[in-house]
């Protein structure tokens, strides 16, 4: 696929869900409307959406239009925002930058960003459940149980008790490396690749084919995240960088240095790709997301 | 309705819904089991259930069975659990009791609270979207939909944003103090009953006869909360007393006195009955339930 027709379909998903999030985040007068603020501020206007692309592309796959999953990959946008929201609280990484910006709670106070993180994970659930008619309410009731599941405690939440007591031992085995990335960045980028499966009708088959290529996908995310930690600056990452190293924590670059992990993210990028080639469509724009996550600098 | 009569439907709801939040929440060996023992330490074997009861009672009331609600009922007072422990966090009431125990982040540190109270949220969601089956997928979108919205920034959210900022205007307008709990615990009162109602089958007008219902239970509920809150102490409460007074917030004690905040819980109830009198089934458990709120010392 041309770099050009991979980034106008990526900028037509991005846009998509961009109006979607804002029509669903909408202002509001109401006496609480500070915390529909920072849900709109740590939500809107930020972020690849890469989850939502996931989404919206095998929706497209599936059925030929992405509009039906429009509704899902804006509720998986939402879970994204709220775990950063979280994740930056002071009892958590306490980060006071997020995106090139005050984090939200350094933006809105403490009590109204875990206010804002709980309701933008409880409309998150709404979003979804709302674009049921167009989906058949069978298939809408097995996406957001899918969400429900990727994103909860055997899920991304499994993946965040797992970080944060790395630090009090970072001499984590590969194995639980492994199992916590899995689950803290793997099962929502999973989930997006299978809900847009689902949403869009595809077969039980394809839609196990679309978790594999996102568990490949989702490895080589999180490699290529802690390999940015340590080469790239803050500014261009728009978050502090060497975090990681800072806060003791093992990564796949403390464990296996930079090189090695470059070869893994590579490997698993190839396994993603044979993976996808078996996906019954055009899977370009798959393939060039790829080569993308492989290559991307911040 | 006979007291013993009622105490016994009342026992055979919790001890039902008990079952179901334990097997839903089920121990686990993975690395992060930590936040499961939270969801249960903070969700388990405690409260009197009332968000539950009234689910379980509605189903009842409209198709002769309350097990149908079950999962509904769980997704609840898991929703009412997490309330609870993002409530009691540093950055929010800093309550260091709950229950007569220490509270959650007490006993396993903020982070884990924290999370905890995200993945009981989440899990809320599966676990009511888990007994779609048995009630059709329809209503069960519909049911889930009236948690998350209940729940969210225009609900149960809303209604703590507005909580908090009254600790620094204290001089609220009986409009808006009338509105931060319809939110802050009205509004799942008010789910709890019409998805009851909905699981169970009901009609609209019905649905609407439970929410209507659920308003004036809900209010004085809450009256009668602020009221103990200055009579009770704080053994017999299983949480600190005098605490609004002592944080300067605007209750219906502080607004009305008691006597006057006492004669509005009564009148409330009284258009509770009028209302569920109106329900095409024998309602004398929910009248019951009506005196309780009203004569509860804890």
């Amino acid at each position: 696929m041309l770099s050009k027709e991979f980034e106008s379909r990526w900028e037509e998903y991005r846009a998509a869900v961009e109006r979607q999030l804002d029509k669903s985040l909408s202002i509001s007068n109401e006496p609480y409307a500070v915390v529909i603020e920072a849900m709109r501020y740590s939500t809107l206007g930020a972020g690849k959406r890469l989850r939502a692309t996931l989404c919206l592309e095998f929706c497209r796959l599936s059925c030929g239009s992405f509009e039906r999953a429009l509704p899902f990959a804006a509720a998986l946008e939402m879970v994204h925002a709220y775990s950063l929201i979280h994740d930056d609280l002071p009892c958590m990484d306490d980060d006071d930058l997020r995106r090139g910006k005050p984090s939200c709670h350094i933006r809105f106070g403490e009590a109204n960003a875990l206010l804002a993180g709980d309701a933008l994970l409880t409309h998150a659930f709404a979003a979804a459940l709302e674009g049921s008619a167009g989906v058949g309410y069978e298939r809408a009731v097995q996406a957001a149980l899918k969400i429900a599941r990727c994103a909860g405690a055997d899920g991304m939440i499994g993946g965040q008790v797992m970080d944060l007591a790395a630090e009090e031992h970072p001499e984590l085995e590969d194995k639980l490396l492994h199992q916590l990335h899995q689950l803290k960045t793997g099962a929502l980028i999973r989930a997006s690749c299978e809900v847009g499966a689902l949403v869009g009708g595809a077969s039980e088959k394809d839609i196990r084919l679309s978790g594999d290529f996102a568990a490949g996908l989702g490895l080589a995310f999180q490699i290529v995240d802690d390999i940015l930690d340590v080469t790239v600056d803050e500014k261009t990452l728009g978050k502090p960088s060497g975090s990681d190293q800072a806060s003791g924590k093992t990564t796949y670059v403390t464990r296996f240095g930079i090189e090695r992990a470059r070869s893994m993210a590579q490997d698993s990028i190839r396994r993603a790709k044979a993976v996808i080639a078996q996906f019954p469509a055009d899977v370009c724009f798959l393939t060039a997301l790829c080569d993308m996550v492989l290559e991307r600098d911040h």
